[in-house]
């Protein structure tokens, strides 16, 4: 495949969804085919699965059905519309992927990593992601921003403990270990530009031919 | 947990499910308490991730993505009807389960069994069934079977080319070298109360209190 694969991971309220579409106003200037995503991302199976998984009233819904749910989905979404975009040369940008399965389900919610990694092996097959981008901020400064951003409702994950947040950021640097010729951080403790900056840097070098 | 759980497996014709019913019936008699069941099963979150792989409009579905569906909707039946019932002491008969997908997704369908075992690995956990019976009948004469029967409409697998019964018969075959312990096998072709009589024998040191 002749494309590129970009994913963008990190805790709530790091910034990574307002600099992924930034970053892809700056590629598109610059000539290169971007398609931005994120699961479900409009595929008909991929909501449908995401559908049961948020649906209120499965309050019966054990972790593993909903991490095998989160698998499925990601896999239509990557076979429907990742690998036809990579096949076409795109550029792909995709907010959160495998790592935050890893992170949220595998090790917040205590199902084990290895576990959630295993099943989701199975759904990416060979189409990992060929770098990562995690925006590293402190959780605390994670929920500030969220609070005073008027912009964003607050969602269901934004509300947790405080100690789940750092939880999942505890889950993100093991996975920077663990995955450290794909993952690269981005100090996203700094004004937007100077954030947009590093990440243009990081993958220049994977989206020029 | 209390409980056993029998699982019945085998190819399209081969018997299974009356023996099932004639089974639990022989069991109930004597005073067991059985819960018979086949997935989803009537759970609710099972029955909504089935209905997504049986809809005739979602041509677009991976493979994969079909076989995590399948784990996914087998863990809440599971979770929610099976393991209940093993912990109330039951005895649980269930049409179809683990091998099925290994047979059938992993084998004919190609994905790979070591592959589909994985994720199924992690849907199951700890739950295997304690003994699985193999209903062994030539796919020839269970189409045959199938062919005569008038009280049981065809169904799509029914179809299918007897090559792929062929590849589903072989691939039950490895199943049975590889899990020889938790594996036994029917004789299905015999007359309806030799079957029923080798089953009762097979499963009687096992629910034995």
């Amino acid at each position: 495949m002749s494309g590129c694969f970009i994913t963008f991971e990190g805790g709530e309220g790091a910034g990574k969804s307002s600099i992924l579409q930034a970053l892809q106003q700056r590629l598109q200037q610059e000539g290169y085919d971007i398609m931005a995503t994120r699961e479900p991302g409009g595929i008909e199976i991929s909501e449908k699965i995401r559908q049961i998984i948020l649906n209120p009233s499965h309050t019966a819904m054990d972790g593993r059905t909903e991490a095998l749910l989160y698998a499925a989905a990601r896999r239509q979404h990557l076979v429907e519309k990742v690998v036809p975009a990579l096949r076409g040369g795109q550029v792909v940008l995709c907010d959160r992927f495998i790592d935050s399965s890893l992170a949220y389900q595998g090790y917040a919610r205590g199902l084990g990593m290895e576990e959630v990694y295993k099943i989701n092996e199975f759904a990416v097959e060979n189409c990992m992601p060929d770098v990562t981008l995690f925006f590293d901020l402190s959780p605390e400064e994670g929920m500030n921003r969220i609070s005073e951003n008027k912009l964003r409702e607050q969602n269901r994950l934004d509300l947790e403990d405080l100690t789940f947040h750092h939880t999942v950021y505890e889950a993100y640097q093991k996975l920077i270990n663990r995955f450290s010729d794909r993952i690269k951080v981005v100090n996203a403790n700094q004004p937007f530009d100077k954030v947009l900056e590093e990440v243009y840097t990081i993958v220049l070098p994977y989206v020029q031919p």
